[in-house]
This record gives structure tokens, C-alpha cells and sequence, in this order.
């Protein structure tokens, strides 16, 4: 299992909290994945080789985020 | 039909503005619901008799957001 940390923009409610966090769960090879809004980052952990990072930041641009 | 424009603190994205437009359109005799994001309101049209603006201000409170 991986852990990342990816940094994004414009997530300002509870409500992006669960897109995004909606969005990566449904990847498969997500663990977890986890906002934190204040911080303006989102936590994932996955399983190497299932879903890479680049799959990640993809998944969280098309629910509407910028990734930084 | 009455139209009223009401001041909401803490909508902060799209998320929020369906929110709470879906909120208030749900409301018997509530004709349209527009929220303004920038300019922190909602504008509903409504019959009036049908519904009150203190039963609006509650069903914005109750979808989470202050009303000011």
C-alpha cells in the first residue's frame, strides 16, 4: 500500500470534500482517501500497480478540482 | 407571486448553490430559487399565502447555512 498526498484548489465546502473523496474511492486499488480542507490537500492510499498517481490526479480534475 | 432576495453566509460553491436552491424549490408554492454566489443571496419567487419568508429562512438554515 502507497500513501500520497496531492495538493488541490477549490475545494471550499463539505460538499467538494465528498466529491472528491467520492471520486478517488471508487478507483480501483483506493484504500482510503481523505480531504483536508484547511490544508487544501487530499491523502490517498492505494495499492501499487492497481491505480497510479497519475490516475489519481486525473480522477480529481475531472470532478471539477484543480491539481497543484 | 411575491419575490424576495435573502442575504445566506457560507455558500461556497456549486455544490452549495444547488444546495440550496434544491431546498427551497422543494417547498410548496416556491416558484424559482436562484442563488448568487457572489453576491452571497438567493432571490425566490413564491406564492404567498402558500408559503412565508420565515419558512424560506428556515429551510436554508436547516440545508446548513446562516442566514443574515
Amino acid at each position: 500500500m502507497v500513501e500520497v498526498t496531492i495538493s488541490v484548489e477549490g475545494m471550499s465546502c463539505g460538499h467538494c470534500k465528498a466529491a472528491v473523496e467520492g471520486a478517488l474511492s471508487k478507483l480501483d486499488g483506493v484504500a482510503k482517501a481523505e480531504v483536508n480542507l484547511a490544508a487544501k490537500n487530499v491523502t490517498v492510499q492505494y495499492e501499487n500497480g492497481k491505480v497510479t498517481e497519475d490516475a489519481l490526479k486525473n480522477e480529481i480534475e475531472e470532478a471539477g478540482y484543480d491539481v497543484v
